[in-house]
C-alpha cells in the first residue's frame, strides 16, 4: 500500500472495502482499486461529532466474502427497526444477505446479490442486521439502484436513514451501536468559477444573462458556472468563457475564493475568480443563456452602479487592478503526481521565487 | 429585491419558490425567504450540458398556489413512465398534486400535501404529471421525507430519478420535456482543512493517529479534518487543532490548497492549508483518534521518510519555510457582508498594500 499527501486514505483489495479513519493526514493514504477516506465530520442527529470515514465502492472491484450463508440463528433478538419484531419469528433457514466486513467494524452490503423482491428482502434484512448487530458491527452500509427502489421502504421500517444520492441510487446506513453514529457525511459543497479575461486594451469579457433578475436587468458581467465533475478549476473557468463567448483562454491565477453557506439544498458554496489571459478576440454568442457579450472598458465595467454598490465586488476590483499593475500574486496551479497515492493533483499556490518575492506572474 | 455578487440569485415570495438560470455571476442576485441558485453544471446522463438551476427549498416559506382540483381532464395523454397507462384511466374525479410553479417553467411539488398511501398517490402522480407535461412544464421537482419512503417506488415507477438525499429525505426529479434535462447538480466537493501550526522556536505542532495504515504507522502529521457543515475553513482549522490537541490557535493564512477528483461517493476533493499560530503550548490528548501529539522541529518534521519520498509534500513545506521567512503571502480571509444578497461572506485574498508589495502578513 502507497501512502498519500494530503486528505485521503485509500484501500481495497478485489475482495473488500474498508471504511473508517480519520481524515487523515497531510500525509495518509494507501490505496489500490476501491479508494476509502477518513473524515471527521459527521451529520449525525445526536450532534457528537467523533471521528470517522468515507466509502466509496468500486463497482467492479467488490466481490462477496465472508460466509454468505449462516444456519439457522434461534438466539437473535431483534434490534431498534420500526418492526420490531424479533428475529426468531423467521430465523429458521434464514440467511445473512451478502456483504463484506470493512476494517474498521462495518458492513457493505451487496447491492448485486440483494433479493428482489420485497417480501424476500424484508426478513432477510431483518435478520442480517440482527446477526451484525450480535456480531458488534458498527456502520451498515446499503446501496439501492433506482431499480431497487420498492426496497427503499423496506430498509427505512427497519431503521435505515438516508445518506445521499445520486441519479442511480440512494445510499442508506445504519448506525448499529449505542452511541454517536460516526459515519461520515455527504458531499458539503457546490463549486462556481468565474473567468476574469483581461486583454491589452484593458477590456474586459462580459456577458449579459436572458434569465435574470428584473433589478439587474442590463448588467454586464464575467462569465460563471459551476465547475463539472471532476472538472478542474482552471479548466471550468476557460470552459464556461468559451461557452458562452467563444473566446479562448489560457489560466493565469486563481486571484480570490469567496466562501458563502446554506445556499442550494442547504450546502456551501466556493466560487473561485480565474484571471484568464484571452487567446483568441472574436466573440460569439451561441449559450442559449447568453444575451449578449461584448469587450469593454474596465472602467466603464466599474461604473455600473450595481458593482458601484457593494464592498465586496470593489474590493474584487481592486485586486484585479493590483494584478494587473503586478502589485498582487494570486494563485498559480501546479499539477503532481503524488507518489503516496498516485492521484493527479492541482496543487494552488503562489509562485515562490527567493530572487524576486514580487509577483512573478505574467 | 437586492443583488448579490457572486454566484447566486435568490428568489422568493411567501407563495413561491423559483427554479432556474445561470450559476449567475460576479453580480446577480436576489434574495428573500427562499433561496434560488443559477447553475451551469448538471448531471444528465444525456451528457449535454446546458444551463439550469439551483433550488433550495424554504420548508416554511412555501404555501400553495394555483388551482389545487382540477375537474376531470379527459384528454390527457400518458407520458413516459414505466407504468404506461394514460391519464384518462382515472382522470375522472382526479386531481392535481398540490404544487408551486417556479418562475423557469418548473414545479415543485408540495411534500406536506401528497397522499399518504401509495395506492392514492400513484394515479394522482400519473395524472398530476400528464397535467403538468401538457401545461409545458420543464423539471418537476419531488421530495419525499423518509416517513413517506412508501412513495418512492411509485414515482420511480412513473420515471421519476434520484436527485440527492439527506439524511431525512430524498428528492427525486423528472425532466418533462423532450431534449437535455436542465435541472442543476447535486453538490459535488467534501472540503478538507490542515491546520500548520508553528511556534517560534520552528517547531510544528504533530499528531499521531490511531487508525492509520501499517505502511504510515509511526508517522507524525499535522492536524486534520473535513469541515463541518456551514463551517468555515478559517475556524475548521483552528477547530481540528483545537480537538485533536487542545492547542488554541488564530487564523493567519490559507497557504495553499489541493484539489482532488473521484474520492469518496466519487466526489471531489478540496484540501486547505490553513497556517494558524498558537496561543498555548499545553497539549492534551483526548480525541479518540489519536494517539500521541507533540510540538516537533520542524527540521525533524521534514526528515520523515514518508515526507521526504513526496514531492508534493516537499513543495508544501517549502511554502511553509517561504512563508516563515515572509517570502509567502498566502490568502488571509476577509469577513464581507454583501449589499447584494445580505450573505456572510469569506473572502480570501492576499494582502494588497500598495507600499510594501511583499508579504504583509504577521
Amino acid at each position: 500500500m502507497e501512502m498519500n499527501l494530503f486528505g485521503s486514505k485509500s484501500v481495497s483489495t478485489s475482495e473488500m472495502v474498508h471504511v473508517g479513519g480519520t481524515y487523515s493526514s497531510l500525509f495518509l493514504s494507501s490505496r489500490d482499486k476501491a479508494t476509502v477516506r477518513f473524515s471527521k465530520q459527521f451529520y449525525c442527529p445526536r450532534g457528537i461529532f467523533f471521528t470517522s470515514s468515507n466509502i466509496y465502492l468500486s463497482d467492479k472491484a467488490i466481490t462477496s466474502v465472508g460466509p454468505h450463508i449462516l444456519a439457522a440463528e434461534t438466539n437473535c433478538h431483534g434490534i431498534n427497526g420500526i418492526n420490531g419484531e424479533t428475529s426468531n419469528l423467521y430465523s429458521r433457514n434464514m440467511r445473512v444477505l451478502d456483504a463484506f466486513d470493512d476494517e474498521y467494524g462495518g458492513v457493505v452490503m451487496d447491492t448485486e446479490r440483494l433479493p428482489e423482491s420485497p417480501s424476500a428482502f424484508a426478513p432477510s434484512l431483518h435478520f442480517s442486521l440482527a446477526h451484525w448487530k450480535k456480531m458488534g458491527k458498527k456502520g451498515i452500509w446499503l446501496k439501492l439502484l433506482v431499480e431497487q427502489s420498492e426496497l427503499v421502504p423496506i430498509a427505512v421500517k427497519e431503521g435505515f436513514q438516508y445518506h445521499h444520492a445520486e441519479q442511480g441510487y440512494v445510499m442508506l446506513t445504519y448506525w448499529l451501536p449505542e452511541g454517536p453514529c460516526m459515519l461520515p457525511a455527504n458531499a458539503s459543497h457546490q463549486v462556481g468559477v468565474g473567468g476574469f479575461v483581461i486583454n491589452q486594451n484593458n477590456e474586459v469579457l462580459v456577458v449579459q444573462e436572458k434569465h435574470c433578475a428584473p433589478s439587474s436587468s442590463g448588467l454586464w458581467k464575467i462569465p460563471t458556472g459551476f465547475i463539472l465533475e471532476a472538472e478542474e478549476i482552471y479548466t471550468g473557468g476557460i470552459r464556461e468563457v468559451k461557452e458562452e463567448t467563444e473566446i479562448d483562454s489560457e489560466f493565469v491565477e486563481v486571484i480570490a475564493f469567496r466562501h458563502i453557506h446554506n445556499m442550494a439544498f442547504e450546502k456551501s458554496d466556493l466560487f473561485f475568480i480565474c484571471m484568464l489571459r484571452p487567446l483568441s478576440t472574436q466573440i460569439i454568442v451561441e449559450d442559449l443563456e447568453i444575451q449578449a457579450a461584448k469587450w469593454m472598458p474596465l472602467v466603464e465595467f466599474i461604473k455600473q452602479p450595481l458593482i458601484q454598490g457593494d464592498n465586496m465586488f470593489k474590493k474584487v476590483i481592486d485586486i484585479c487592478f493590483a494584478r494587473l499593475g503586478k502589485h498582487y500574486c494570486g494563485l498559480s496551479v501546479h499539477q503532481m503526481l503524488s507518489k503516496f497515492d498516485g492521484k493527479p493533483s492541482s496543487l494552488y499556490y503562489n509562485v515562490v521565487d527567493s530572487k524576486n518575492i514580487n509577483c512573478v506572474g505574467n
